[in-house]
């Protein structure tokens, strides 16, 4: 099945492109399709090309040099320095000759990508090895440098994972899409462990899948994987939409309990994830309440994170096509857009999110091109339930704290959850800097 | 845990009742409890003695004599026809060994209850049968007499059937109830195949279970019995809120793949319930397209079925009651409250139901004491829906009618569903009756 449809792409990839580009090889690679070519430099010069092709083919579409017109990894990095201006502060260049990619990490990598990607396209044109660009940590991050080496040491398994998953995706639908159905699995009528269960005939997604961290025990830590239509090896995917862990918290379990496929979420998601899930496992080691999974089944999860920027629609199973809205709520968060079927059905998960602009976060997107079924957080939004205004609560706290000081009090401000400590400091900053706090130490 | 439950009970039983009372047997039956008694009079004559024992206990009681006390039945004929009015007009009366009771079939059966059921009681204190009083038909009703006969003919298994279920009523509970779980497995968002399966960590209980008689697949037929979650032999109880066959037509199929517990019903459905089946059965064959069960499963449903009357609260498992309302829709339909738990949760099912007062039947219930979920008809009830008032309804028909019959015209009326033919046709004689319509052959 796999086959057939793949066969019919590259029929029409070699009717598209131009005669003298030689095209070695073309495969899935998790949602994508990924042409490798003697030519790369033809093809990234041509951009409407692959653009035009990739919206007829319904795909995205990445193009990677043939292992035969890689240049010497030593000769390709003088080149690398040659081509991009020193402004962009390169701090790391990697080869990953699985995937024939070379790593550039840089502080300003928009001065590798270059004017429309024109850099990017020298680089790839002159050494062969197509340049994956990252954004070197303004601060020195640990946890990023660990994800980064991870998937870097794996990147051998990490390819076969994605090629399998990409055959997986590329399928048939085998059934009719006559039906969907959610499972609510945790978080509806209460807070934490939130957790989403999709089914359709064809495919079956999990939406979140968090802990409770106010839970006592193993009926209220955890979401309700013990239904009887969920099953962790018959999952195709698992979407996160944010990192906080009463939406991620979980995932590991199901890594450690036969769970082999994809976690979809936004590149700060996963980070931010992989960070909260380790220091997960950490407090409750130390408070002698060890977690049902551990640091190798965190790794597993590294190991088979996609992760998508928002906006971009992508293939998760041969019946669903997922887009990542932003939610919000803190870095990285996002709403998920499932489009099942040949549009028959419209579903939009919000997780978390935030309706008013804030100091850091942008509001979250609402609006969407079609949308049947609404799945809402609804925290804090009872009908009783009056926040005050974010002028008024800022106003509120600035008070507080300048009657405090002036008293000659010291102020603990107890944070609950990150996201809101980040944006609490931007509130003090901009205090302190007009003067209407004077200056602390915080 | 059942005999605990039971060895706690005879205990009050015996506590409570006169020294003189002979208690032979205490046992349940379905959801009753059942007193064997070589006194069946001085219970029968203190009847607030058992109406306070049920209160306490909580239990429907039944009161019957122990076989010692029976009268030969020849003789104990005689005896009711000289203690029981001859306006009463009894035309059968029969005896069924195994529950000890006599089953007397009376035009009037008023007249053989007598005034707060002193005749009835003049009769189990002299012939010992507890007489079990039915109406006549008053038109001679084929149906009801053959179900009356399955259920004389087979009150051997019927004791066994209702013993049995009655120790899985009445069993403790096994876990907490601290979940319930709806599964909508026909009839929502459609109309046709009404089916509702409700769980808790105790019991299953199915609600509804209808065909789509518009439907014209296996697809679109039938409720979606295959949901992982739901097996039939796993079930607790089946309650039918009506008859019609959009929510009782599949019965049968459960009780062909592996059910062998309860239908609970009012008389009214159980027997209108029967002929809609039974009919089904016979047009799907003559159309050629059989369904998957045959009469024998409708017989097995009769066998099972326990008859509740509106407003009387019935155990049918170990953490739920059931409650009947009317419903208003057609004769006997009704509206299930089940009570979950120790209080923990109220649900209200309406299945189809009528707000409006009309000719035939009285409006749906709508006051409960407690409710926390309400799972409702809304068929009519879209937001562009505007039904016409009866009274305008019925003045366009008696005008149409007027006019057609003017002109020398014919009128056939072409009636869907059981209910409605009858509620026309006391719509019409009214008319004809008080002249506004002249007189003509209906």
């Amino acid at each position: 099945m796999v086959s057939r449809v793949l066969e019919e792409i590259k029929k029409t990839i070699m009717q598209r492109l131009p005669s003298r580009v030689h095209v070695a090889k073309v495969e899935f690679e998790g949602p994508e399709l990924v042409i490798y070519t003697k030519n790369p430099e033809i093809i990234s010069e041509n951009g409407d090309l692959i653009r035009e092709l990739a919206k007829d083919l319904r795909k995205r579409i990445i193009i990677r040099s043939d292992r035969s017109v890689l240049m010497e990894p030593e000769k390709a990095i003088e080149k690398i320095h040659e081509i991009v201006p020193k402004e962009a502060e390169i701090t790391n260049i990697s080869f990953d000759d699985i995937t024939c990619e070379v790593i550039i990490e840089a502080k300003k990598p928009g001065l590798v990508i270059g004017k429309y990607g024109s850099t990017s396209r020298e680089i790839v044109k002159n050494i062969g090895w197509a340049p994956k660009i990252l954004r070197t940590p303004p601060i020195s991050s640990e946890i990023i440098q660990r994800i980064r080496r991870t998937l870097r040491k794996n990147s051998k398994e990490r390819k076969k994972i994605l090629h399998q998953l990409g055959n997986r995706i590329h399928q048939e639908t085998k059934y009719e899409n006559d039906w969907a159905r959610l499972t609510a699995m945790g978080g509806f009528r209460e807070v934490g462990r939130s957790c989403l269960y999709l089914q359709t005939p064809n495919s079956r997604i999990l939406l979140d899948c968090g802990v409770n961290v106010a839970g006592t025990d193993e009926k209220t830590l955890y979401p309700f994987l013990n239904v009887p239509e969920f099953a962790p090896d018959n999952l195709d995917a698992v979407i996160i939409t944010h990192a906080h862990l009463d939406h991620s918290g979980f995932v590991p379990y199901l890594y450690h309990y036969g769970y082999d496929g994809p976690v979809y979420c936004t590149t700060p998601t996963r980070d931010l994830m992989t960070l909260l899930q380790l220091d997960h496992i950490d407090i409750a080691y130390r408070e002698e309440q060890p977690l049902p999974f551990n640091v190798k089944h965190v790794k597993k999860c590294i190991k088979h994170t996609i992760t998508l920027d928002y906006g971009e629609v992508t293939d998760i199973a041969p019946d669903i096509r997922l887009t990542l809205h932003n939610a919000g709520h803190i870095l990285g968060s996002a709403m998920a857009h499932l489009h099942i079927g040949d549009g028959q059905h419209n579903m939009v998960y919000t997780g978390d999110f935030k309706y008013e602009q804030s100091r850091l976060l942008e509001p979250a997107v609402t609006r969407f091109p079609r949308l049947e079924t609404l799945v809402m957080e609804s925290t804090y939004g009872g009908k009783e339930d009056v926040q005050p205004s974010r002028n008024h609560a800022e106003k509120e706290l600035i008070k507080t704290i300048y009657t405090t000081l002036r008293r000659g009090g010291k102020i603990l401000i107890p944070v609950f959850a990150v996201g809101r400590a980040q944006e609490l400091m931007v509130v003090l900053e901009e205090y302190i800097r007009t003067g209407i706090i004077h200056e602390v130490p915080v």
